[in-house]
């Protein structure tokens, strides 16, 4: 039905049947792509933009949400752009889900989404250890867009009361609430995670719309694990929502 | 040893016997300056601005914390200024704090301060219900002083690497992080305060240091009680390290 190269093999993604081509050697996906499209706000019909769709996990988790959705996924690597367009083959998504070999920075939409999501790289360049694998490396770090274009690709792709929900860093966190004025975008919601109750957050999740009125909204934390290195009951609560089988 | 006006009276601030002068019809000190007082970074010998003390009760408690310390409050009503004033003296502190009447907008700090404390009035004009007393009002509307002119004050008693800590509504935490960026503040720790463990924050607490590096750390969240609408051991034991007899 679908063809697998080398290495790569297919996982369950939800309980429903959806599934997913994901590369041994390669980024595969991450919590943090869970919680992103739990915390997205979306809506019957929404015309949706996934800036750097990596193994496609996003749109297939927000399908399990909503069933109508119109989704464009950009993909800059043309290797890992085919691995996703093979996995909304296997689900037969295609009518759905459009994913799309392009580079996001010269990318220009034909019209506006009503909502763009990313779980774009992390680590500015010379921070981090840079992964031995270009494929790993590019999801991770900024070898092939900053911060900053990636919000100036969002704010091209929607209009007026558009949104943008995103998951990044916390630590990073100063930098994207300067950067995010400045095209516009005013963030509405945080949902800050934390590993551990007593640890500081590692990542937080952001939604942000153009052009929208002051006011922010600073949800209750997620603590991923409790004291015995259990998911807690909230984590567990969102992989039932989404009914994701979860990550091991 | 020290007047008191018709109206006011003397309330127990600390097991350790330090007492604050209070006026019953007018701005009370609240949880968020206990909470400012236990935050912020203070070291041994440092010289501290508090901007629009009230009723003193920051330069108070961080005494408490650390007996070597030269504060400089500012309050900008002379009735209010008079008594911390009073309140100082009660305590003998008088060598320690320095409580000057002047408008933060025009006054010119002498030198740099190594921290520079702030509670703000927390809500912009034409949100929320403007007080019936006009000094109530003045501490918590921006009736005269907005957000920005605050920390435009806190910018020009600082030098590089010097450091703010501050007690915000994290609603507004959107236009707080886009004007410290620009008066050269990089927020370096955020601390969320919720009511309760799944309501949205209410506080944020927030240091920044002008001049510093990148680099935020999202500390663990407060919350203030728990289910039975107790406090919290981690709020008990705020007060504790304060040795502070706490609110009702």
């Amino acid at each position: 039905l679908v063809r697998l190269e080398p290495g790569e093999k297919i996982d369950e993604l939800t309980t429903d049947g959806l599934k997913i081509i994901q590369a041994e050697d390669q980024f595969r996906y991450t919590i943090d792509a869970v919680l992103l499209s739990w915390f997205a706000t979306v809506h019957r019909g929404d015309a949706i933009l996934d800036l750097g769709t990596g193994t496609g996990i996003i749109p297939l988790l927000l399908l399990a949400r909503q069933p109508e959705l119109h989704i464009t996924a950009l993909e800059l690597n043309e290797e890992v752009a085919e691995r996703a367009r093979r996995s909304v083959q296997l689900n037969q998504l295609q009518e759905k889900i459009k994913v799309i070999n392009a580079d996001l920075r010269s990318w220009k939409p034909a019209g506006h989404y009503q909502l763009v999501v990313t779980n774009p790289p992390y680590l500015p360049l010379g921070q981090g250890k840079l992964s031995a694998s270009p494929k790993v490396g590019m999801a991770r770090h900024e070898l092939t867009c900053t911060l900053e274009e990636v919000i100036q690709a969002a704010a091209r792709a929607v209009g007026t009361r558009g949104r943008l929900a995103m998951v990044y860093r916390s630590e990073r966190l100063a930098e994207l609430m300067e950067i995010l004025p400045r095209y516009r975008f005013q963030v509405k919601r945080l949902w800050f995670v934390h590993g551990r109750a007593e640890r500081n957050a590692a990542q937080v999740l952001l939604e942000a719309y153009k052009d929208g009125g002051p006011g922010l909204k600073v949800l209750p934390p997620l603590f991923i694990y409790d004291e015995q290195g259990r998911y807690t009951p909230a984590m567990r609560a969102i992989y039932q929502e989404l009914r994701s089988v979860g990550l091991e």
